[in-house]
Order: C-alpha cells, then structure tokens, then sequence
C-alpha cells in the first residue's frame, strides 16, 4: 500500500480510555446497561483460546512483555498472532510498544485486577 | 414441535463436567492449547453486555437464585434471557433447577472463583 507511514522508534500505545476499569464484584449488584457495555469487551477479548493462550504467553514471559518475534508455538501464524493481540491492546487487556521492527506487549495489571475483583464470590 | 416431553417437576441440571475448573494464574505459565480450549468459553460466556448484566443479576438476587420471571429489565424478550441463561449454564457459570413453570438459576461458585484465580496477577 502506498499510504505506509515511517514509524517513529519508540511509540507507546496505552490501553483506550474506554478500558478504564470498573464495577462491583458481580454478586453485589446487578451491573447498569452501561457498565456491562464497558466491561463485556473484557471477557470477550479472552473468551477465544488461541487469544487466551497469547494472553497467558505474553503474562508469564520473561520481565512480563513479549513480542510477536517470541511467539511461535500456538499453531497460528505471525500476522494472526499480531492481529490476535491487538484484539488484546483493544480490550485494555494489554499494552504495547514499539521499538525498531517489534512491538512489544505487555500486561495491564489494573485492567486483569478489575476482572479478577468482579469475579470475587462473597462468602 | 411434536416431540415435547413431559417435563419432571424437579429436575436439577449441574454444569457440564467439561467446566470443570481449571489451570493457574495466566501470569504463571502459558496455557496448553486444551487448557485454553477448556476454558476460553467461560469467558466468552461474559463477553456478551446482556449476558454478563444477567449473570450478574442472578450472582446479586435475593437468596443467590433468580429464575426467567425475576428478569424483567434488561431489555431483551423473556425468550431471550432464557437463551442467555441457558448458553451461561452450558458455560458452567450457573446451574439450573426446574421447579413447576420455571427454572431457577444459581451461579456455580467453584467456576467462576477458578477463573478469579486465572487472573491473578503475581505482585
């Protein structure tokens, strides 16, 4: 494609706005219409097992991020990877940054934590 | 259809032994692609704004139950949650119970603490 542009070295991308975590443990109260259209786009983004694998890959590697380049065993190739976690970046559920040819990916620990609380069972 | 059965009145249906709960913290170790098969559709099961409101409005009801007839304000058909109820019961997040005319739901505790402890994040 012509429209290509020259990447600068280094570009962080944080999770979107939109990926602001939320909401009570789901026993507490019902969720508003509202809080269930933010938070579903969570769930969704680990609800498919070759995502959840690269999810996993990426939070148990080495100093906590990795790049496409470390990833070669989930059975998909480098583009569905690379499109799998942008999916992930999408959902706040992780952060990327570049440097030089790679992209870097990374666990948005607030975001995990959020999850992990609605899911909280009193008693 | 002419192929309706008589229904029992009581007729308990636990989750299906496929959700058994598994695996560690994502941030422990990658998943096993049948590890990830297992459980990514828990997560799907949340994915979904109108499924997730209702799985919290069963998790928060009076008495840890909720049945078709306690859902009124969602803004979907009772047809509908039906649906949804069903797809999260086959997901092993609720159990259901019939008792005469309706089916009462119960979040099934073992699974949803197992995919709190998936997102556990070390440190």
């Amino acid at each position: 494609m012509s429209n290509a542009k020259a990447l600068p070295l280094l570009e962080r991308q944080p999770a979107p706005e939109s990926a602001v975590p939320c909401c009570p443990p789901l026993t507490e109260r019902p969720l508003t219409a509202e809080e269930a259209e933010r938070t579903a786009g969570m769930f969704k983004a680990l609800g498919d097992p070759v995502r959840l694998r690269l999810f996993s890959l990426v939070a148990s590697h080495e100093g906590g991020e990795a790049c496409v380049c470390d990833i070669s065993d989930v059975g998909v190739s480098q583009p569905t990877v690379s499109h799998h976690l942008k999916k992930l970046r999408e959902a706040g559920l992780l952060t990327s940054e570049r440097r030089g040819t790679w992209v870097y990916y990374r666990v948005e620990p607030s975001v995990v934590a959020a999850m992990g609380q609605m899911l909280k069972i009193a008693g």
